[in-house]
């Protein structure tokens, strides 16, 4: 089943030379608002516009279960993924709070959890399929399963994108999805799982070591099928919400509407996204390096260097959302300072 | 002239304790807040609730020039910090706008700046002298001039509180004032002027190396005084702008108000606070390390870990203002996210 992806447009870079040019005619030392002044520029250049409009967030939530918990791989019992989902539907996880804090727009997205869910207040129904299996025994789900994943994601970010939002926040819940993660970016650069493991939400050494020995056993199963590209491999041993995380990505991409990094598990999505279609990466931003071992790495192996670092480990697309009014603070200052010339200030010496 | 420093509040530990147990049964895996967690934490033991009230921040800029500009040590001249005084009234400065942005209180004071300044909107006139001496031919100012700019600031800090402030953030415009930092720096912890230069607002390598053999000419000139405390240090080397904020930080802790500390220049402040009061830096944050080549290790030595470092180096309060909506959202995670037991979701296994 082939997957055709769509094709991502080219930033303005004549927009960013014109943007650059006007912070150094800002009244402060040019260069002096360090990454600030990066994001700034970043987005003319992705708005095409010298002054960037004001920032317009959407926050979806992707949920997915993972049949590799059954390996004892996780903190949390499985069941957790549907219990957070009803605390989501209520307003009570961190996300929730971070979006009416700082003015998002979210929406949770059930694209795999495990057990029915009654209908819920702001969770979109789009269950391809009850979890993943057991991705040690057997593919976590199958290559039509993950395109159907993919394209939940891509109509998300199309709904996001209708509603008036200009920066796109993927969030995930999925217990186990570190392994899920961690087996993905072993698979994506040719390494073991080793490099990858972490104590997700709160395993101990014991547990990272059934992680990294689970993962391994899944990759060497998965290899007997020959995957052929990224696809293949994340409904070999990737999750749901991973998938249409990509797929979210992918579109945002597409629709030249910029994203914005959370954490280690988005990190691979955005990393399958850009295997994908390179050109993605233009439109990603890195909000945050958590306290997942494996998390800088991986931002590493992305090619892109987060504005925060605040040792968090939560996911749900919380890093970014804490990092949102950092990105507002860069266009404010862009857009509201006075120029030398208008303050009657003079300029270096 | 002696001067008395204040008695400094205790924070509450045992609020501390009860802010971290109600931290431990919010829906998240447990620590996975990082730095969030701790400020909500510190702000409960500072407070004394268990659930920190939000945040009411006041943001005052003491403006004040130096003479050593006269020594060429500075990217911009010395008339910059007059003109900037009235791009901060007129509201086109980056402290204005982020003040804006964030919803901060802002106040400038102008401590010392050489010319005369007319009446201006939202600018405090508390001019103690019109800038300091060129302090490598004579003492900054008097001990008696130090000592009337930190009351400067202490008034400012009551002012703000009574206003109704909770978080105080120091900013500084002073053109020339990183070179009185670093030597304030060096005074401080017996060093060399080498350890503490760096490009302030953009000299260039030969003037870092003017600004370190002015420095050290200054350091060898005061040493014949015999500065007897940090207040004599202050006053030989120091800055208008610098000894006021020193003194808004040490009226905060005195009142028990939280500060939150910008870059270099405040961190050399917050420095001179502790020295004066070490309790003082118990009601201390910091909000961020700047690209200023010292700043982390001035940092270092005032024993603080700051919650950003975004590559800035604009002065003002900016680094700190940027910050508040982290410490925002500190706030509202930790007294609106759910308990595991209200919203129905198994703990870890």
């Amino acid at each position: 089943m082939p997957f055709i992806a769509p094709s991502i447009p080219v930033p303005a870079a004549d927009m960013a030379a014109a943007a650059a040019a006007h912070q150094n005619q800002l009244t402060k030392p040019p260069g002096s608002l360090g990454q600030l002044e990066d994001v700034a520029i970043w987005l003319a250049a992705r708005q095409a516009r010298v002054l960037p409009l004001p920032m317009a967030a959407a926050i979806a939530v992707f949920a997915g279960d993972h049949g590799v918990t059954a390996q004892g791989v996780a903190a949390f019992p499985s069941s957790v993924t549907a219990e957070m989902v009803r605390n989501f539907a209520r307003g009570g996880a961190a996300i929730n709070v971070l979006a009416r804090t700082h003015g998002a727009r979210l929406t949770i997205v059930n694209v795999g959890v495990a057990s029915e869910l009654e209908t819920l207040d702001g969770v979109t129904n789009a269950r391809v399929r009850a979890g993943t299996a057991d991705f040690t025994q057997a593919p976590a789900m199958s290559r039509a399963e993950a395109i159907a994943a993919i394209e939940v994601g891509r109509a998300q970010a199309r709904a996001d994108i209708a509603a008036g939002a200009n920066l796109l926040i993927a969030g995930e819940m999925g217990i186990g999805n570190t392994t899920a993660t961690a087996a993905l970016l072993a698979a994506f650069t040719g390494t073991t799982a080793a490099d990858w493991v972490g104590a997700g939400a709160g395993v101990n050494a014991a547990g990272i070591e059934r992680k990294r020995a689970v993962i391994d056993q899944a990759l060497a199963r998965a290899a007997a099928n020959s995957p052929a590209d990224v696809i293949d491999w994340l409904a070999e041993v990737g999750g749901l919400e991973i998938a249409a995380m990509a797929g979210y990505y992918l579109e945002g991409a597409a629709q030249g509407v910029p994203v914005l990094i959370d954490g280690f598990i988005t990190t691979a999505a955005a990393i399958a996204t850009v295997r994908i279609a390179p050109a993605a990466r233009d439109w990603m931003l890195a909000s945050h390096c958590s306290a997942e071992r494996a998390h800088a790495r991986a931002l590493e192996e992305l090619g892109l260097k987060p504005l925060l670092a605040l040792g968090l480990r939560l996911g749900e697309g919380t890093g970014a959302a804490i990092a949102l009014p950092v990105i507002a603070s860069a266009i404010a200052l862009h857009t509201e300072m006075a120029t030398f010339a208008a303050a009657g200030v003079q300029g270096p010496v």
